[in-house]
């Protein structure tokens, strides 16, 4: 009996590592000699670095960069145990918390300690690079990153373009001649779940610059200097930026990504899952096990426990997902790959007490255990090893 | 793919009849073809009329009786479908909700009414009775039943003995000259979960009467007439009652039952089963559903989930148990038979919610939809109708 776990933290509650843990011991109650295998699973998002880290027995490293309003701040950043490639969600230099509310203006912000913290995984030895977009306070089509890497964005005069959303509009000429000579050794790949457009109504400014504290008028202008950037950078390249789906993201940081770093833009599920192996991992795989707090319409949507379930599927592999509520939407999981999807909750209980982390790891063990003996009741072969690979391939 | 789905009412939220069809619904999305059989559970106690008449296709029957008091009371019971079994519950006729707080005095109460009961169901051309005991107000050893069934008490003098627990000091000898002939025909089947003998320490009076209105010096009359009347018996039939486990249930008509009418004492949970042909039905099955409101250390101790996991695991198939709520004494039904238990809300949810009827109606067959999806998937031969008893066996 092997068992893939992937299970994403039950926010506020345990994390994925201490519930896989927990379903693993219930597993075992059942089949003591299971073969399960732990990937703590996050989706490109908050908690990505943790996770992969975590799976890979990496490190995380924390350097001072420039945040977004050009002040000094400490950012964290994983570095994985391969030692090559390096994690980095972009919030962590130039994040919305980072930025008071009075103070949140995206012409002004800067993506430049994204760059820093690239630098500095180059120089620790890094040539393989995980972003996950998501969570700037920026606007700025990622200039201050690649300013930070060594190119210049100059003027009609030549004279240096200046900082944040309000420099796009005056930016005439790229000059990469300065750029880091390491990244041309760098694969970048950015987890990124949105599609939208770099500009237009659908683009950075319109969708993303309200939150980040863009009035209308200063949406207009950014959206005005992410159209005008965009002709610059298809002068300069012959890439018309505007084709990539994702260019939008994080303030236009997806485009320069794309354009600058030939990154590849994919889900972060689908990156996550990449990176801690999880196909070659279900080879031979009789069940996996995955879930996260709460199942609802929005799991189907590019969220941890979906990604999971469609790599599964593929291959022919039973899920099971549990979580602390399922809502009624959950049953679409069921179209997606989900087997079967269940609330490890033991009874009528308050959200408080369900999320008692040691309420929460009894009822995931409990809840395993009662599955793996159905399973073992059910499926008599399951019991036997050699069965393995002919079993998964039949379910 | 056969399903016994035998599953106690949620009491106070959904009938055993509804949450088994809502089960059977769940099934059914999964396997279209599934042969569900359902029967309608209960454990001897309250409950029992209803269900086994509704298993059997019988009907309820109302008649006015002889209540505990002597006054007129309206008795309900049932007659199997098969039109020779009745079903009756002693409290019917002489159960503690018939006697107001302040008129409890088991010196006084008599289960005349439970005869009356008999007779009719005679009348009716019944000839085999399932007995619930329990819940009776009276200490009469049943010698209320026997008067009304025609059998006379008398005293030393010869003259008719009367009435109630403080008539049994009086008795010197028993006529049964009179006693209704049919009686010779009937069947006696008695669910009686108490094994308590007729008096002494552990007997009627000593352990129920209090509970029935018996001051500490009743109790020691009502004792000392259950021990003189057990010498009446013993005189009359060479029989020693006191031998018998159950004698004292519901005030010594547990004696009556097993002396007089040959009655068979036995687990109300058995006794149901045997009734709706558990054992028989189980026949082929690959998986038995069963459940109640809540599952918890008191399952285990003669309630009806356990029973059917008692005759399912004779058999080798597989128990489902499902529960509003499990508690973590639950764990020990594992041992019992029951493979695997589950409560089915879906979350954090008030007590209040989980109990709203459509509510614990959606969540039994979402649970029992999600289960089943498992099942298919992790034991595909289910698929093959053929494989049904082989299956069963190999479970």
């Amino acid at each position: 009996m092997k068992v893939v776990i992937a299970i994403d933290s039950f926010k506020g509650s345990v994390s994925s590592m201490a519930a896989s843990t927990e379903i693993a011991a219930g597993i075992n109650k059942v089949y003591p000699e299971a073969d399960n295998v732990i990937l703590p699973l996050a989706d490109g998002g908050e908690g990505t670095v943790e996770a992969l880290v975590s799976a890979t027995g990496g490190q995380i490293r924390s350097v001072q960069v420039t945040g977004p309003l050009q002040q000094p701040v400490q950012a964290s950043y994983g570095i994985l145990g391969n030692g090559l490639t390096a994690v980095i969600e972009v919030a962590a230099a130039c994040g919305l918390p980072l930025v008071p509310v009075e103070h949140r203006n995206p012409l002004r912000t800067t993506t430049y300690g994204v760059g820093e913290l690239i630098l500095d995984a180059i120089g620790q030895g890094c040539r393989e690079f995980v972003i996950g977009l998501g969570g700037s306070a920026t606007n700025d089509a990622g200039i201050g990153m690649l300013q930070a890497l060594g190119y210049r964005f100059t003027d009609e005069a030549g004279n240096d373009a200046g900082h944040g959303g309000e420099a796009l509009l005056r930016i005439r000429s790229i000059d990469a001649a300065h750029a880091c000579p390491e990244l041309g050794q760098c694969v970048f790949k950015i987890a990124c779940d949105v599609d939208n457009p770099l500009y237009g109504p659908d683009g950075a400014a319109y969708v993303f610059g309200p939150q980040k504290g863009a009035s209308p008028e200063m949406v207009e202008v950014l959206d005005e200097g992410l159209a005008g950037f965009a002709g610059v950078v298809q002068r300069a390249f012959g890439v018309n930026v505007q084709n990539i789906p994702g260019a939008g993201a994080a303030g236009g940081l997806g485009a320069a990504f794309a354009v600058f770093l030939q990154g590849k833009l994919q889900s972060g599920v689908g990156l996550v899952l990449d990176i801690i192996g999880m196909e070659e991992k279900l080879h031979g795989a009789h069940i996996v096990i995955t879930g996260e707090g709460r199942l609802d319409g929005q799991t189907s949507m590019g969220k941890a426990p979906s990604g999971v379930a469609r790599l599964a599927q593929k291959h022919g592999i039973p899920v099971i997902a549990l979580a602390g509520g399922v809502t009624k939407e959950a049953s679409g999981l069921n179209d997606l790959g989900i087997t079967s999807f269940f609330s490890i909750v033991n009874g009528p209980v308050s959200l408080e007490q369900a999320m008692e982390p040691d309420e929460a790891r009894y009822n995931l063990r409990r809840t395993a255990e009662q599955l793996f003996r159905l399973i073992q009741a059910v499926s008599p072969g399951c019991n036997n090893d050699n069965n393995a690979g002919d079993k998964g391939n039949r379910a």
